[in-house]
């Protein structure tokens, strides 16, 4: 796919980072495109706001597309590297596309995923990377439960 | 750790699977145990009960348990071998051990999960592949459903 329409895509996962945010929550979001482009779901990380460790940015966009039959051709596009948890979710479930914001401040299981047939699309954004920076400078402990480290 | 200690936690996830089961879903159920051997959290799968196809059993185990600072030492019980999903949830957040039911009807990610240092107990219990043979053949479409295939 063209950078640019991945960029408008990526521009959805960016604003529920920003939400989250704003909730005083961990700064990553996501949303999960059909193979048409149609948006089946948007969220973002939820564990400050819920209280809940399993709603990752991924996740939650993933739980907000609902039930669905098949994730063929379907396009999941994250602020951040996706974590093993939730690159475990893109392979098991068959997502066939993931667009990263950026992986220079968190490197996840996007190669993994990528020696498993799943198209890969790094965009190096500048704002994305700016704003993990300074929420895992502003949080570090926050930061670190959320990856378990 | 003895078969004796890891049966009788298995027999917490048999139950949130039959729990899963009498509610209409997919009977699969969970558990997370602390080092010191607590309950942390139990759960089933909720894909049809909530429509929610975020929850599978471990997971659903994992966000019951709660925020966490660290699972070193923890133990994730669950009556089927964990998807790519749920492998991932184990090493992204460094649960320690898992202890699987079966994986006779469904081959997961613990083989991939020993690779990466985490104890794997297999216990080819009959009554929990009894209870996946009988709930594939009664409803094949809503398994292949819930891994994506």
């Amino acid at each position: 796919m063209d950078h640019n329409q991945a960029r408008q895509w990526l521009a959805t996962a960016v604003e529920e980072a920003k939400a989250g945010l704003a909730e005083g929550g961990i700064p990553i979001g996501a949303a999960l495109y059909g193979a048409d482009g149609t948006l089946l779901g948007r969220g973002h990380n939820l564990r400050v706001q819920d209280g809940d460790p399993s709603m990752h940015a991924e996740t939650s966009a993933f739980r907000n597309a609902g039930r669905q039959r098949s994730y063929k051709g379907t396009t999941m596009v994250t602020t951040l590297s996706p974590c093993w948890y939730c690159s475990g979710l893109v392979r098991q479930f068959g997502i066939s596309r993931v667009i990263v914001g950026e992986s220079e401040t968190f490197h996840g299981g996007h190669d993994w995923l990528a020696e498993h047939g799943v198209e890969i699309i790094k965009l190096d954004d500048p704002e994305c990377v700016r704003m993990m920076k300074d929420f895992i400078a502003a949080k570090p402990e926050l930061w670190n439960e959320d990856i378990g480290e």
